[in-house]
């Protein structure tokens, strides 16, 4: 089964694990014309990248992507696109230790048990490592979207354990190392982390990514629709254990009369749907959350099992974050440019490339 | 695009809108041999059905499936089978009226920006009537997975509005119209809804399913995950807006030392997980929560717009369910049933039909 | 699996066993806006219905096509196209008495040592009764590429047994019974066909499909190329054991400088490519051929085995036709405009509705 | 469109052009616990290398597969195998001066329409250096079936140019460069081949594939067929204009008591079917032939036309085969083995893994 291919149209195929020679992923079916450069990936890789700060795994590797195929003189030439990515800090000699361990909260266990063998340095396939091929492929995704259709796509963290924004200015997640929206809080994130890895122990958090610029129509019922895909996307990366589209789990408490969106000549005057309806899109921005997990690979010591039935205490002593949330949220944004990229070529193939019909409603007034 | 399909290998295909002659669904990959008949399917199409209660829509379907094929002396054949339902209380003309309007928090603007044209006639595609033939697919799954592996998929409506279940008895889901855990609470949700019908307007509700007898090993990394196919899945059922797997987005608050499941020879001390890691089951209990919204189909008229671009106020007057949520329960079952299958032959077909390695931790203790 | 799916973006899911209730099929992914009414199947299930003439199996069908999903007021509304034709004249009793045995030359042995099980009842699913509905499906495809392209598919039988056209005139292909490009052979076809008829045996025949207007670009490289999917397609038609693109096996014997075609500003010089080069369209007419092996159901009895292993006498009394390639021709056609359609969606998707670059060449000026 | 990647479960993407960097693929869905390393590939690669012998270009690359992921301790792990090879000898300047003409029998004109831009280097993508990487992918579906089923595959020339095999004895096949299986008539072929490269023009080649071993019950009807995906599959292949399967064309003039292979307690007594019926194998040796046309690029001067519009006199001088049949071999062997641990696993998936039912024929008596 090619479950290592995401898209159907801009179809994106990872491969590699954590500490073997290299990850990359091959893209096929991207648009001929889009003019690409290695160093086009440099700014998002750098922004999922970990070490940055004292706040991420400090795990060290230059992620410098080669271009493969696919781009001649600048410009895709839609043939398929290889990316390589070589591993050159894998520090194998960490996890020799827990080779025959299951980890309690890790991939260990079920690996195992689905294939009968496993690479278990740095976690193999399981580990978040694959993920910068997202990043990667979603650069030249992202690039198309935004030319093609003025879409822009962004995240920030929209809580770090208990903690919650009191204000969401998209305009600070950038300059700050948590991508959280309110500046006036950095500080507070930065003891909070201190403390949590000082106690060994890790915290979920909470992202949300929102696309503005898409146009009404993206989207396929009805087991293609945008929210669906978007759901399986986010639902892919490690480590989330829940999605919701607009309000979400919020709405479970709502009246229809609050719920609903009233259109108007002006726009959308609110936005609970969060930009899509029977599954596809309306024009208002595309709103989305994502739930992360605390890692488990923690200093504190567990009891697990190993291959032989065995009760072992478990300690993880390599590189980890302490809240892989944090460095998640580009990871967020990639897939959300993935789902959009691949529904917006499904719906050019199936209604061309004419764009929409009158009367077309502007995104939104407020909401 | 095939995006009417869904599963890989269990594929089934869905065809019909709302009030035309007839809905349908093909399946394909069915495995061969297995028991089926006509009345197989009237248990669960009952149990989603429509008028059943005063609490929900008062269409009156008889729901009775014709096999048209792949089915051979009461035993599937292997072959693509068909499945067909006959619309036989369509009531076109209450919809006559809303044929150029967009009604708010309903699909009718983005079908219409998206294809030029919509068949209103009762939602069109866009109707949960869909549903039924997911239900009906899912019976064969179901069958299938109980006789092979003992896996036994079970919903229920753990949130109406603002109210949650006090206790959690799966063995009287099935004897109230609510789906509903805890029997103590029945008559307080009978006033409840009656409030609501008479008010006009109504409430979103959240439904929780848990599969039992799940072997480990089911799952496919990274773009195949079972949680991955889970949220496809369940965010494809019409109004929903959000999905969670085990602790799902209360996940965000807790410490990796409290979320992580410990693993002892006598099974999983916990389920925070939702049994699944790293995309693959773990021989746990899988459990997911889903959140649907309110229904915006209401007697209150709200502002909308019509296709010429005119205000108007738009009013609902056919036959509505003031909480969706309350009978999607099984198809919320339904879909989980179709993604195990799906998974379940998947995995055989790179893995082989041998089974797991030693030591197989039994599911769970507690949790 | 879903292998009873046709195309990847105008996907044709059919249904149905030769002497089950009913065949049909569902097309995901059509365009919106095609005009199309129950009448416009006709001519098409009629050009390959049986029982036309003396010359193919006496079976009598009516073969009327109900649309059941994805027309609203006469267009396709861009949701999935459900087709539904009973069969009315099984008389099943026919083949009562091969149910045990398998005939040498069909699927029979093969079905039971895959599923285990078969549906004997004329073949089942392996009957060419399932091609009715790619026929049906087709006369949509085929509406899109004439009104939006000009393209324009047709066949004609190239070879009968032994006997091949002295001339080919495609216009009087429709004028006699046999799809035959030269009208002075058909009276020596009928007296061919009547000894056959007469003798319980059967014949092999070539058919040969054009299609014009196909404009350069369609096709994907490297494992979608415009003649792979031919060959496919055509390949699954029953009783098919060749596929030739232009020149076919003609070329084996060919030198480069022969086979090569010139380009001209006037157009291609020649046509041995058939039309496509590197899995593309060229813009030159597009020319395969298609081989059929003589029906293997004859009244002439032949050794077979029965399911217990014994030795049997095998007979087939029931309706069939001498030269099952007379009638597939509409079938071949169907096949090639469905991989048309498909191309062009999938064109489309990645490069847009543009159109081609200058300069363009000219279809072709001879050849 | 994922168009380069072939296969569904066993499913190989490639990328890479013939003058960029490097070629490549990506094996996802391989069962696990295979042992493989990087020698194995070499004896495939060296049989369709070029530059082995002076009938074939003389081009010379190292094609040293590295395997990227996927492998673990010498086995495969179930993950996606990266496999990678460095292009070490392009030589671009060869083709700088064609890079604004349409070789004519080329791609160039087709890929310049399509994608509105193409990479001239070597032609590109659609240069056959891109059929390395599925005779590398192909080694590893090779052993598998070679080890879990005993097939083999195996590939001889059996018509180039005008020349036919007097006998065919498999066993020399591998003992001369021309893979033809007559030893007496390769002096008569060294010297044609060396008056044809002289001569400064190509000829085409045709070239069968057996496969002993394979079971009865693989392949999908009705469009997962086995003889459709292994004419899409030989189709595919650079060059290709035509498939057969058994008999192919000459079933055109046969009878169908001639056809028709009988079935007898000691097995078939002949494979005019060659190994499939109703699109499943019967478990007959599998039988298919392959037509190559000339290659297109010649040093004798030919009418074109460039990307202006005018018309240009073209001369190849690179290096190429002037019978391309002939290392077409070892890659129509690897497109069989493909398909058939494609067809194998999705069997597996519907089917299971028990094997057949009694009673099973041998595979084939004589014939």
């Amino acid at each position: 089964m090619s479950s290592n291919t995401f898209g159907k149209l801009f179809a994106v195929t990872t491969f590699g694990e954590s500490h073997g020679p290299a990850i990359g992923c091959v893209i096929d079916g991207c648009p001929p014309g889009i003019g690409i450069a290695p160093e086009d990936f440099r700014r998002d890789l750098e922004r999922r990248a970990t070490g940055r700060t004292r706040h991420t795994s400090q795990r060290r590797e230059a992620d410098e992507v080669e271009i493969l195929s696919g781009v001649y003189e600048g410009r895709t030439t839609g043939t398929p696109i290889g990316l390589l990515i070589r591993n050159t800090d894998p520090r194998s000699k960490d996890y020799a230790r827990i080779a025959e361990q299951f980890r309690p909260g890790h991939a260990d266990y079920a690996y195992w048990q689905k294939y009968g063998i496993r690479d278990p340095r740095g976690g193999g396939r399981s580990s978040a490592r694959e993920t910068t091929m997202r990043v990667a492929a979603a650069v030249i995704a992202k690039k198309w979207l935004a030319e093609k259709f003025g879409v822009r796509v962004q995240g920030y963290l929209s809580q770090l354990g208990g903690i919650v924004p009191r204000g969401i200015d998209l305009s600070v997640v950038e300059d700050n190392p948590f991508f959280w929206p309110d500046a006036q809080q950095v500080a507070e994130l930065e003891r909070y982390m201190d403390a949590l890895r000082k106690s060994g122990d890790s915290v979920g958090a909470r992202v949300d990514v929102v696309a503005t610029g898409v146009p009404p129509g993206w989207g396929e019922p009805v087991y293609g629709k945008l929210d669906g895909e978007l759901a399986a996307a986010l639902m892919s990366i490690n480590a989330v254990k829940g999605v919701e589209i607009g309000d979400g789990f919020a709405s479970v408490a709502q009246k229809g009369s609050e719920h609903r969106d009233r259109m108007t000549p002006q726009g959308f005057a609110s936005n609970h749907a969060g930009g899509v309806l029977g599954g596809i899109s309306t024009g208002q921005p595309l709103r989305c959350s994502v739930a992360f997990k605390p890692t488990s690979s923690l200093r504190l010591p567990v009891e697990g099992l190993d291959v032989h039935g065995n009760v072992v205490d478990v300690v993880t002593t390599g590189r980890h974050d302490p809240c892989v949330g944090i460095r998640a949220t580009p990871i967020c944004e990639a897939m959300v440019a993935l789902v959009l990229i691949d529904q917006a070529l499904r719906h050019r193939a199936q209604c061309g490339d004419v764009g929409t019909v009158a009367p077309r409603i502007p995104g939104q007034i407020h909401g």
